[in-house]
């Protein structure tokens, strides 16, 4: 941007006291106002957080230190970013603000940093998992509307760690993708495979997300759980994920994504089963039923919500949405 | 840390409500209270951002892909999470809270990410910068206490751009430190050197730091300056610059370090001067008087200053120092 240019305020003699009105207003000289709002908002509590904590230069600089290299172990399939803010609670609250829920609606779960665009796409009946070490589990799922009747065509993506608690792209010598797999829910909204029975496993905690959870004394174990992404034109995007008790973990969940309604029990084939489904008896089962809301319900909730909550946080601002986000309404 | 070690709160069927207050909790094992304090200030500050602007999933990932590249661009000799505390003002924030000044010590301003370890040793006298194009600058300072009275072996790093506005450890192929020295104060607290005039120049802007100047419709320039930092035990560590005038950036600090304080004009060295230290009549001078305050003097400003100011954020709280930086008093 060339500096004849822009219309800069002028700044000049900062202090504790004027530094953030004076970056923030610098910060809004764009046309865009997502923009101004986002940076307004993140100016004002990157700098209160410092002042309340009266950050000293050595800790500013141990935090700087920190997430430069969270940036420099990241790769094509390590996000640690997405992992440090999966472990500060950010990914659930961000889908939860993103995706509220209808009382009738499958809750959602993280995404969490494996999953992956590399998937084979799948007929009912197929095994995603060329573990060996894995028991084999049949899955048995239903995609419907809240009023029960069958969504055909949802393309599901499924993933879920081998028995040593690892997926696939956590190995640098892997042949090509394993756990995973896309599916497309058939006309009776039903979808249907093999794969193993899912394993409680730590996080990656072998790099900087490792050391801060060993610096708050956190554990960096999930539950044993499968992932599950469902995507159609029409229907709220859905990420969530069932998880399988019992488990040593389903109460402290290192990414917090664990919810109740989530939470399956793992059964076993019965000789019914095991001849239409072509597995042994005895097999291990998960079965759900998942249920979609259309994206127009889930956006007027989405809206409806986001002006509720900012007249409650700034009572007296006026606020209105651009593009379903909240900006202020200064004309 | 082994989960079973650590005594940890329930958490599932977090929401947008509850999941601050309990990643606050699973946040607050370990034993120390700074720590604690700073983990349960900045999830407050991350989820209420999050809260007030909605952030949205697709904000979010755009975010964090951000992070991570300016993670990836930085290296030894560019640390651009620095430069992005420095565009956002937190740097200047930081650096106020730390080394609050008496109003008769010399004023700080924000180190950059340009300051280097590798710098010669110098006796005064020796030229600073092997720059042919520059133009020659005779640099006379005096570092001394509030009283007037001089301070014998003051550690000076002193570091400054090229003509073309770059520093040493911008090159690849540099062959050792340039435009950068360290010199010690004499028995008078004196110390001189030769230099270059500065020249303005553009932050480093070919980066993600680059890109969001732009979002932001800002301009990377910084006014000529010449930094200085100023060590000895006892007295408080000064990080300071001192800026050119006239320059057109002097109101528009891409990194807000600019202070009346610190504008000095450039002079032309004297016949009298020029006998005295070596150069020719007319050549471009800057003289300046460094002020430092005792260590002792700054902890107990910046003890006062830090209860006072969470008294005022947290009015019926109670508050103690650990070590100088403020904690929760929970006994």
């Amino acid at each position: 941007m060339d500096p004849t240019e822009v219309n800069i305020p002028d700044v000049k003699d900062m202090n504790i006291d004027n530094i953030t009105k004076n970056t923030i207003l610098i910060n809004s000289q764009g046309p865009n106002a997502r923009v101004k709002y986002l940076f307004e908002r993140l100016v004002t509590h990157l700098h209160d957080f410092a002042r309340e904590t009266r950050l000293s230069t050595t800790e500013w600089k141990t935090a700087l230190d920190f997430l430069v290299s969270v940036g420099q172990i990241s790769s094509d399939v390590r996000h640690e970013f997405i992992l440090l803010s999966d472990i500060l609670g950010l990914s659930l609250l961000v889908d939860a603000i993103d995706h509220p829920k209808l009382p009738s609606s499958t809750e959602g779960s993280v995404l969490g940093p494996f999953h992956s665009h590399e998937a084979e796409t799948i007929e009912s009946g197929k095994d995603i998992s060329s573990d060996p070490n894995g028991e084999t589990c049949l899955v048995i799922c239903t995609v419907k509307n809240p009023s029960g009747a069958p969504i055909e065509g949802v393309k599901i993506d499924i993933w879920e760690t081998d028995s040593s608690g690892h997926y696939d792209v956590q190995y640098s010598e892997r042949e090509g993708p394993d756990g995973r797999c896309v599916m497309k829910s058939d006309k009776d909204g039903n979808f249907w495979f093999k794969a193993i029975v899912p394993v409680s496993y730590p996080i990656p905690h072998d790099g900087p997300v490792g050391q801060l959870l060993k610096l708050l004394h956190r554990h960096p174990w999930r539950p044993a759980h499968m992932h599950f992404m469902f995507e159609k034109e029409g229907w709220d995007h859905l990420i969530t994920a069932l998880y399988i008790t019992p488990d040593p973990y389903l109460t402290s969940d290192a990414v917090f994504g664990v919810k109740d309604s989530l939470i399956v029990s793992l059964g076993k084939v019965s000789a019914i089963q095991a001849a239409e489904y072509g597995v042994p008896e005895g097999t291990a089962l998960i079965t759900h039923d998942f249920v979609l809301v259309s994206d127009k319900e889930t956006q007027s909730l989405r809206d409806q919500n986001a002006l509720k909550a900012v007249a409650d946080l700034f009572p007296g601002k006026k606020m209105k949405l651009l593009d379903h986000l909240p900006v202020p309404d200064v004309d």
